[in-house]
């Protein structure tokens, strides 16, 4: 483990505001009145409250405390805030954690005011909506998303993201299944698990957790892992086009994970939250995949395509033919989860989503994803003009830079440092990202622009 | 357990929507075509999808299995559809859920507007907002709620709901922990801690779930459970004013049950989110209570004081004095589920938030609650002129109506079948509802005189 991540592993698991809040120490009860301090009296006061402070008998969750240092991306939040501190003038630019930049289109924004304000009238309130979703935009996800591919409305489950969505599967699954993952990978899928139960101890060593199966993923297997090497699991979390990596998995490669996972008896949630900018053949979802509908749950969302990530919008297809080993089909226990622990995302975010999937709203959204994608290319330009190896960004919003023999949170520190710019460390991913940065293609044009100017005087 | 209820209970976990999606059938390629129809020929066809569809091997979560019959909520809809199918030209009226009916005031509607309409201009535009909830937002929820408590800002989580952060909560405990609940309760307490896995099977001769404390409110206690006959738990579940009893606990009530956490360790979980609907000086926050902040949770909704039950929000709040016994503190964790497995809420709807947090939004929300309150009285005196022993009412949205010897799904069948009125049967919150019924206020003014008309008929 390099030195930068030994720090980062230290650190704790708090985003930045909640850092400064001072847990277990209530200074205003504990420290001396301003008037004996000032009289260099050395009292015997009562000892931290730390020690004295009152303390329930419940134990700390074991699976809570098996996490390591803070969640991937609160943790950046942190050292670009740290960052502002030491350098309060510096112009900081973050292509750090995906976050999209470009306003809503004004026809998916007016839908959701519109909605707002009809809120307020007797003849258009409404409380509660199905936990499920609206059914005119499951209807309409449907038909958009999977229209040729058999996937129905009553298969859809309207979310407040694919994040989210992600916690609740894993709910649904429960503690006695194993998992694997791409590595690297989306932090959510394998924290969502340690959470749960899934699995053993972190290993310090292998940067690895226990009872999780790491399915490597590398420029040399193209970025899709060698299923000849790989264990059986329950579960199989896939990214494509994946994040970090960049990479689109081809048909060829899906029909593989299909048969990989039909052979097994697996079960794949199919994360395909950046499908729209694909720009090749490979497929945007599992369900292109003939046999895909018995073996494969997809997640998706809004967030990327339609600059929703404020706004909270995704969904989750669960094909009524999923079923667990004895019969029982997995929708129907997703639909008790939703029903049990969600209560439908907001009706105003829902209106959005309708929105967005008009001809109208399509049409804006990849004019949307066709400036991120612009981006992307001026990225990759500038990393390959330097000399780097560079990967991603056709298919995804992602460029994912090789760095041989460095330490990604070394790459980090050193390009924050030195250009002011955020960018995210591929050991963030999984130890499969050691030696990679990611580079987010979400930003103002001036921005990115600005940003490979100062990587160029940085690596030129 | 009644025949009504064993009814119930064999009714399969899905909610009116999802029992017509027809699970493991596909009729388009399993049954015959329809010209072999038409000419009455039997032919052998294939084994029902049933018997013959490809199964995973991954296992069913086993405390999925646990679960009894559907979410009530989900169920009493399915039943209302049932009649609704039956009685096309009846004009059901719902007292049943607890959805909010009256538009949401303009003064908060405009707000969530006006923000809808920022995020497409350059300006205005936002993606991922803090885990934890806008900063303004949790602010105002601290000096609004909890000016004068010691609560701060950062002690706020804002959430998508209650229902959502009572699950959420339920996932930072773990497995590993017994709670306790009032008898009756909302379900949602019992079914996620089902679902993490903290109980036994539910044991069906005494209707309850294994290693759950369930501690009884009757009229006889006052609604308030005897605490000297309830076993010590890691967590207490209580809801004040209650839903659905109705029932807000006294100052003095509630020192009891701090000092009963306090003397077994435990932590509350205090759902407050009728609060508002506090007539007299029962305290509106578990925090009122000197202690508190070190065993109690609070988690709080907007959903009944402003109408948002479609657009979703709420907060909990989590004192940095709460410890476990390791001494690490619970915010701590939560802060980290909050960041893993959900990304805040909508930025919509947090805007509208801040709206009901302004002067105008406060009495706004005030008027509604007045207005419900009035329904609220409608509804006691009816049941009370019909000589029925009632309760709850003055505190809560929710009237809690005795039918002594009854079985509460009779009698929920009774008033539907002949008044086509939709109420909730008092034995859906446990055992301890065995014989009530809950009837909502929330309903336009009309609905309520009208519901009370047609009661006055059936019970005079």
């Amino acid at each position: 483990m390099s030195s930068a991540l030994q720090i980062s592993a230290s650190i704790s698991s708090n985003s930045s505001s909640f850092l400064n809040c001072g847990f277990g120490i209530r200074p205003s009860k504990s420290s001396l009145p301003p008037a004996s301090r000032s009289h260099g009296i050395c009292l015997c006061v009562a000892a931290p409250s730390e020690q004295t402070a009152y303390k329930t008998k419940v134990s700390r969750n074991a699976n809570m405390a098996k996490l390591q240092a803070g969640y991937l991306f609160p943790e950046i939040a942190r050292r670009r805030s740290a960052h502002m501190l030491k350098y309060p003038d510096a112009q900081v630019i973050s292509l750090g954690i995906g976050d999209t930049t470009e306003p809503i289109p004004e026809v998916i924004t007016s839908a959701m005011a519109m909605r707002a304000h009809s809120l307020s009238t007797v003849e258009g309130y409404s409380g509660y909506g199905a936990e499920q979703g609206d059914k005119n935009l499951r209807a309409a996800i449907a038909s958009t998303f999977y229209g040729d591919l058999g996937i129905e409305e009553t298969d859809i489950f309207v979310s407040d993201g694919a994040k989210c969505d992600i916690s609740r599967l894993q709910l649904l699954f429960g503690s006695n299944v194993k998992m694997a993952v791409q590595d690297p990978s989306y932090p959510a899928y394998v924290d969502s698990s340690v959470i749960v139960g899934q699995t053993g101890l972190f290993q310090k060593d292998i940067e690895k957790y226990g009872n999780i199966e790491y399915m490597r993923c590398t420029p040399e297997n193209g970025f899709f892992p060698d299923l000849s090497t790989v264990s059986k699991t329950d579960i199989i979390f896939f990214c494509s086009p994946n994040n970090p990596t960049g990479s689109a998995s081809s048909r060829d490669q899906l029909m593989q994970l299909v048969q990989f996972a039909k052979d097994n008896g697996s079960i794949i949630v199919y994360d395909s939250a950046y499908a729209m900018y694909i720009s090749d053949d490979s497929p945007q979802s599992i369900f292109e995949i003939p046999g895909a509908k018995e073996v494969a749950i997809e997640t998706s969302s809004f967030s990327k395509y339609a600059g929703f990530t404020g706004v909270r919008l995704g969904w989750t297809v669960i094909p009524k033919e999923l079923l667990f080993s004895d019969g029982f089909p997995v929708a129907k226990d997703f639909n008790r989860i939703v029903c049990t622990c969600f209560n439908g995302s907001s009706n105003i975010a829902q209106a959005g989503g309708l929105a967005c999937l008009s001809s109208e709203g399509l049409k804006a959204m990849k004019d949307v994803i066709g400036f991120y994608k612009e981006n992307t290319e001026i990225i990759v330009d500038t990393f390959t003009s330097l000399g780097f190896n560079v990967y991603g960004g056709k298919n995804a919003p992602y460029v994912w830079v090789h760095f041989p023999g460095r330490s990604s949170w070394d790459v980090f520190a050193e390009i924050l440092e030195k250009t002011h710019l955020v960018t995210t460390p591929g050991s963030g991913f999984g130890p499969g990202g050691e030696g990679f940065i990611r580079v987010s293609a979400f930003g103002h044009r001036g921005n990115v622009l600005e940003a490979c100017k100062r990587l160029k005087q940085l690596y030129k």
